[in-house]
Order: C-alpha cells, then sequence, then structure tokens
C-alpha cells in the first residue's frame, strides 16, 4: 500500500444522503468520516460513534445490525462492539491498518447518497444517528501514556528567547526531537470548564530572600497543538522504525495544553514542567484519521541550509513517508463580557505553521520508541504548541503578548474594549483547525474549547 | 481512625499455620501480608494474591470460597474477583481504606495458627496456594500514570554538582517537591530483563560541530527508589489536602528507574529527562500495605537550621500524618562472570536515607494534586533516587562512582576482580528493603530485580 494513495473515499464529487454532509461549509462531509466517543443516555460506557455532517452515527449498533460484517480483520471489534466489552476507540486502534481502511470503505459506501442500506431503515436511524449539538461527547481515546514535544522552532525559539535570553535555541534542539511526559488522568474533553490552578510562584525579584508566594496562577494560557493517537503496538525494545512510523499514526486532534506560565517558570528546573501543565489538558471529541487527511501529506520540511541533517534513524529515503500534514489552524478568544455583548469569538491566531514543524508524527514516534520504549495503542503524541513566524501566527498569550526583551507584555485588544496579556476568568479558549486544498473537499477537525473557572473555593 | 495505629495484626507474637512465614528471616510474616498480581496457568487475566511465607494465595479463590464474605465495603471487590471482571489491585485501591484494613484483619485471622478455615481446606489450598518460587508474576498495579519525584536531597546535590558544578541545588528545590511525569507503558516486573537503550548522545568535546552521535548507551545505571501506588481519587481541580494525604497511600514497592546517563545529559534541557528514563523501569512483585508499615512510621524530617519551613499546602499540625517511613534500603549487584564464579551478588549500596527524605510521599501527594490535578487508584509515584550522605549509601552508579569534579570515575571493585563505572551486559542489579525496630516482626519487601541484555540485534 503506498502511504498517500488516494482512492474513491477522498472523490471530491462523493455525495451523502445524509444532506448537511454536503454542505460545503460542513467539517465532517463524507470524505472525513472521523471517529469520536459519545456517551449514550442511560448506558455507564461511552461507545464508539462517526460523525458525518451534523451528526454523529453510533457504530455499535451498526454492527449489531450487521451492517459492518465482511470486513476483513474488524471480527473480534465486531463482537466487543456488541458485546459492550472492551468497546472502544482503542479497540479500533489496534487493529492493521487494512481493516481501519476497511471500515472506513464500508463506511463511505452506507453513507453514499446512492446506498439505501442505511438509509431506508428508520427504526435503526432513530436510535443510531443523532444530533452533534444534542450529544455529549468523552475523551475520544483512552490515553495510556501522553507525550508532548516541541517541534516548532519558531515556538521553542521565541519561549527559549524569553526564558533563557543568552540561549534560547538549546544545542540539541536541531538534532533531537525534544519531548517530555504529560498527564494522562487530566485529559478532558473540548467543552468542560478548566478551574484556574493555584501553585508556588517565584519569589519576588525585589525580595528573593522572601521565597516563593503560593496562590492563584496570574499567567494562565493555552497551547495550540496537533494532537496523534497512536495506532498499533511495538513491543517493549522494539522500536518502530522510521519507514514504518506512518502506520502508528492513528488519528489527529487538536489538543490545548493549558499552561500556567508563572507556575512553570519556578519549577521546571531540572527535570521540566510539572504542575504547570498537568492541571488539564483539553482535547478535540473528533479523530481525524490519516486516511482522511491522505489528499493533504507534505513532505518533511525542508531544512533551512545550514542546518544540520537529521541522523538516520529520523530520515526516511521517502521523503513522504517521514512527511507531515498541512493543516491551517486557528484560536479564537471570547470574554464573559463577549458573550453577554453577543461578539463572536475573536481569532488571535491563524497559521498554516503545522506543515513548517521542525519534527513530524512520524519523525518523533521514530525517536519516542528509537531506545525502546513502547507505544500503546490509543497513546497520545502532541506536536507542542504550534507558532509561525508572523505575529498573528502565535500560538500561545506567552508568545503573543511578548513585545521583546525587556519590554512590557503587549496586551491584546479584543472587541469589547477589553484586554487580555493572560487568560481571565470565564474567558473560553477555542481551537479550530481544517485541511483544504484545490480538487478536494474540505476536511474540518472540530472545535476544541474550554472556559476558564474562578479557583475552585 | 488514628494513622498510625497499631493494632493485633502487629503483634509480634502472632503466628501462622504455614510454617514457612514464622521463620525470623522470612520477608513476608503473617504481619507483612502484601498484594500481589500472580498469572494464573490457563488463564489470560491476572489475579491478585496475597503473599505468607514463601507462598502466596490467590484471593479471588478465597473470595469464591466465602471466606471473605461481610467485610464492610468490600461485596463489589468479591464480586468482580469471582466473576473476573474488573479485578485486578486497582479496584482494592478504590475501596475505602476501612474496606481494605477490613480485609487485611480477615487475612491475617485466616493466616493465624490457630484458625482451621483456609488450613483444614486441602482441596481448596491445593488450587489457591502456590510457592512463590514457582509463581509468574505481573506488574502489580495497571498503572495509570507514573511520576517520578527528586526528593532525597543528597542525591539532588551530587547529582546537581556533576550536572551543573556552578549552580547544584537549584533555588527551587526545597520548597517544591520537584517531579516529572515518567513513563507508564514500559513499567516491567522484577525478573524482566531489559535491552541495552540506543540514543543520541552528545558531539564530542574535541569536536563539538561534528554533532551528536547515536548507538548503544555507555552510561547505563539503576536508581534505587521506593514507588507509591495510589489509593482512592480526587476530582480533577479537587486537591488532596495535606492532611488527608496519608489515606491516598495504597501501598509501597521498590523501584528501580533504570537511566541512561549519556542520553540523559543531551536530550534533557529544557523539558526534562525523556528516552534516558522511559525505555523501562522495575518494580517489585509485591505491594507492602501502609497498615504493615505503620510500627515503623516516622514524623517528617526536621530541616536543618536554616533551611525553608514548608509552604502552608506542605505542612501538617499534625507531623506524623505528613511524615515518612523508615526502611532500609540496598543494591547488590552481580555480573556474569560472578554467577559463573558462583560468587553472590555485591551490595554495593545500603542505606537507611529514605527517613531523611527532604519531602515524604504525604507532601508528594499533597503536592500532585495542588493545582487540582487527579491522581488515580494505582497512580505510581516514585521517590526519586534515595541516597544518604555516606560513600555506600549512593543510590546509583552516576553517584557511587562520582570521585569529584574533574577526577576519573572510581570504578567498583568487584569479588570476580572485574570493575564497573556503569553496568556491563549481563549484569543483574538487585534492590532490597526491609523496616524492622525492636518489638516488632522484620517487614519485607521482596526482591526487585533486572538484567541487562545487550542491544537488541
Amino acid at each position: 500500500m503506498t502511504l498517500n494513495t488516494l482512492d474513491r473515499t477522498h472523490d471530491p464529487s462523493l455525495r451523502s444522503w445524509l444532506e448537511s454532509a454536503n454542505d460545503p461549509s460542513s467539517a465532517f462531509p463524507i470524505q472525513n468520516l472521523p471517529y469520536c466517543t459519545i456517551v449514550r443516555p442511560h448506558h455507564q460506557r461511552g461507545t464508539v460513534a462517526v460523525a458525518i455532517g451534523d451528526c454523529v452515527i453510533d457504530l455499535s449498533l451498526l454492527f449489531q445490525a450487521r451492517l459492518l460484517d465482511g470486513i476483513a480483520g474488524i471480527d473480534e471489534l465486531g463482537k466487543g462492539a456488541i458485546d459492550g466489552v472492551a468497546w472502544n476507540l482503542n479497540a479500533l486502534l489496534e487493529l492493521p491498518r487494512t481493516a481501519r481502511v476497511g471500515l472506513r470503505h464500508r463506511l463511505c459506501e452506507l453513507l453514499r447518497e446512492d446506498n439505501h442500506g442505511l438509509r431506508d431503515n428508520p427504526r435503526l436511524l432513530e436510535v443510531a444517528m443523532r444530533p452533534i449539538k444534542d450529544t455529549e461527547f468523552g475523551v475520544p481515546v483512552e490515553v495510556g501514556d501522553y507525550t508532548d514535544f516541541y517541534a516548532s522552532i519558531h515556538h521553542a525559539s521565541t519561549v527559549g528567547a524569553m526564558f533563557r535570553p543568552e540561549n534560547p535555541l538549546l544545542p540539541n534542539y536541531k538534532h533531537v526531537p525534544i519531548g517530555y511526559h504529560g498527564r494522562s488522568s487530566s485529559i478532558v474533553v473540548s467543552g468542560k470548564d478548566i478551574h484556574r490552578p493555584v501553585g508556588q510562584q517565584s519569589p519576588p525579584e525585589a525580595d528573593p530572600a522572601a521565597g516563593p508566594t503560593y496562590g492563584p496562577c496570574k499567567m494562565l494560557d493555552y497551547e495550540l497543538e496537533v494532537g496523534c493517537f497512536i495506532a498499533g503496538t511495538n513491543n517493549l525494545g522494539e522500536p518502530t522504525l522510521i519507514e514504518n512510523a506512518w502506520e502508528r499514526i492513528g488519528g489527529l486532534c487538536l489538543l490545548n495544553d493549558w499552561s500556567a506560565r508563572d507556575i512553570q517558570k519556578w519549577e521546571y528546573q531540572p527535570l521540566g514542567p510539572f504542575l504547570a501543565k498537568n492541571f488539564a489538558s483539553t482535547v478535540s471529541p473528533f479523530v481525524i484519521t490519516p486516511e482522511a487527511l491522505a489528499p493533504f501529506r507534505i513532505p518533511a520540511s525542508a531544512r533551512p541550509s545550514g542546518d544540520p541533517r537529521p541522523l538516520n534513524y529520523l530520515l526516511d529515503k521517502d521523503d513522504q513517508a517521514s512527511g507531515g500534514f498541512d493543516i491551517t489552524l486557528e484560536v479564537l478568544l471570547q470574554t464573559k463580557q463577549m458573550r453577554a455583548n453577543g461578539e463572536a469569538p475573536m481569532p488571535v491566531c491563524k497559521t498554516r505553521a503545522f506543515r513548517d514543524m521542525y519534527w513530524t508524527f512520524a519523525q518523533m514516534i521514530a525517536h519516542h520508541t528509537s531506545g525502546g520504549c513502547n507505544l500503546r495503542p490509543g497513546d497520545l503524541l502532541g506536536s507542542g504548541t504550534v507558532s509561525g513566524p508572523g505575529p498573528s501566527e502565535r500560538g500561545c498569550l506567552l508568545e503573543a503578548t511578548w513585545d521583546g526583551p525587556g519590554k512590557p507584555r503587549k496586551p491584546i485588544q479584543l472587541p469589547s474594549g477589553e484586554t487580555r496579556t493572560f487568560l481571565a476568568d470565564h474567558d473560553t479558549v477555542l481551537l479550530r483547525a481544517f485541511c483544504e486544498k484545490p480538487g478536494f473537499r474540505r476536511i474540518g477537525f472540530g472545535d476544541c474549547s474550554g472556559t476558564i473557572l474562578p479557583v475552585r473555593g
């Protein structure tokens, strides 16, 4: 299988019998078909669904109705879906890629406007299909381990200049895909409110002997990231080679890695960020498959001249195999006042810089496993904050309101007349993403949103 | 319930009908009763067992035989044990402490020399009890998230002096229980062999422009740590206060946090250790309960005069509640040559320094949750390398073979005539621990062992 083979599921002329999917502004046309975990009323456990247009369709009920029979390699998944045991997206991500591709093809077929199997089964549709707006979503995948990378060189350079003016980009950056382990337990799904964290902050500069202070975070920030859910397994001690790393990409999502900058600054030496990051990370509900993203694949970013060539274990002969994705990312901000005024969320960042990440997910996977570490189905990799070189392309407030060394921060001006250098209580942060390219349907990611609540009383 | 109440289960005169438990050298007298996960022949899933003397006893079969009926709060656990669904140590760690104490009391009763219920049931014992030496163990608990701390000030000072001679102990150390997130997927149980990892290492000092090298780790190390499995749950955003933190200690184990020092040195800035640590971490098979350790509890370490007082959220009025444990720890080393010669593993470290850790597990739990992070039953905290001030009390080779700044490392001399500055292929590292105190039975932890295999071919 060539890695970025396009097939009939990418054909832009394909239409669904669900009219909302054919709207050119829909994030979820029939060419997308992302998976999600939905909470069914009166059920304790979530179930897996596929999104199409403005609806989701419960896959376990499609299995029960035998509409997903006969797809090579997914019999066990079907049994799990029907009896409800071990049925979640992780089970799907355990399957070989061919089986996942088979499921995509079948779903595409069932949802096409000329297919009657599902469309003309109103009793099934009544229980299996529901509007996204009335659906409660869970975290799409049970995340075993979450690793956050630092793959945007623009982000690393700007932030490095703040924390280490004398030494912004460390000597390892252009050789090592820098990453660290994050917290799985506090990953929440879009829509869940986040309490402002409390923690230790640096002693006052004027009086270091006074010791650190303890109180509400005063520099609360978002981070615009792309997440990658891992497919398949490598045994402990068995690296996934760069040429096979693409097969481990199970799907992408949006990820807001909320950050408490004042806590981070005080705690992060020498072992890295801890409480500054582990109070919450928000993921979008939809897992966008690599198959849906195939038309938007790009080769690994060419290094600027003079930059070192990646070491062999990070370099594939087929440039495409280690490549990335061309995704446009946005951050929008809405304050309580703006909501009261009826003002729409204001864009504070828009960037295509994900195409220029210094390291791709394939390279991160090859690096992560190179020493023998095992990645399990459903493990999550974060790209790190995605920032571009331009002033409107900064993926966090730490960068967006920075005005240079020694200068006061330059607040963002909001339509309500308010300003922000960091997040205030009741602010809502919204991440969005889409891929577009002439000759293809636009593929959306769905919203990744979270609102800051005051410190827990 | 007073936190360190001693009760009849601690009575040193208690004896078991299983004679091996009464041997004063046994790690597992009736006063201990640690839990473990054993792999039953012909079963896909592990089951929970309790260790006594030189045997383990399958708890699910005791539940089936109705010998554990009527203990307040464990009915659901019993059902899970009998039907085999969701039956593991995590389910036990979800229970309120009173229920876990109830189970301990019942087990103590069933195993006492004057109790006939189990002793005189040979058909049950034949299936439920088996010698430890013939038992295959699993990782005792399914670890959701693993956090590693850095709580030994001796370790932090010595290692700091190597990595940052100008700045060994950072200004935050005496205020913040420094920790970082580790890798859950690569936690293995004692006895599992570990392949030497491969990875990037710093460019040669003589020629930095040559760039980093890539190859087998040349500075492979162990780390002597105590692990703490978390009991109970706190919701996201709801800190566990220091006065309740003791209740979250579900049990202790030994932990060897294998470390690739050359990989660590090159990769760890600015976000902390990553591949240097995530290729494997070994835990001992037995979870020693806080109840078994109650006689060995000690108040939180008094700070040297001049050291800052911990911030309020880390300081309990009841010194005892935030206190630690008095445990003696050992590291032993055995090479392939020593095995061939019939030479016993050689002690390379023996220390009681765990009593002097700068931060206790209760303080680590209060800190970890202070910003709102949730800890789930079965999450693992590592203490960080335990080192004492003396030359024979260094919990890793990085420290043990260090001879001061600028000096060559001083190798350890082994009885075989060999020397080690770091681990060689086929070396076995063995961690051991016990608590002892006049008037009480000695409580052992069981071995935590691992052997280094060559780089995977």
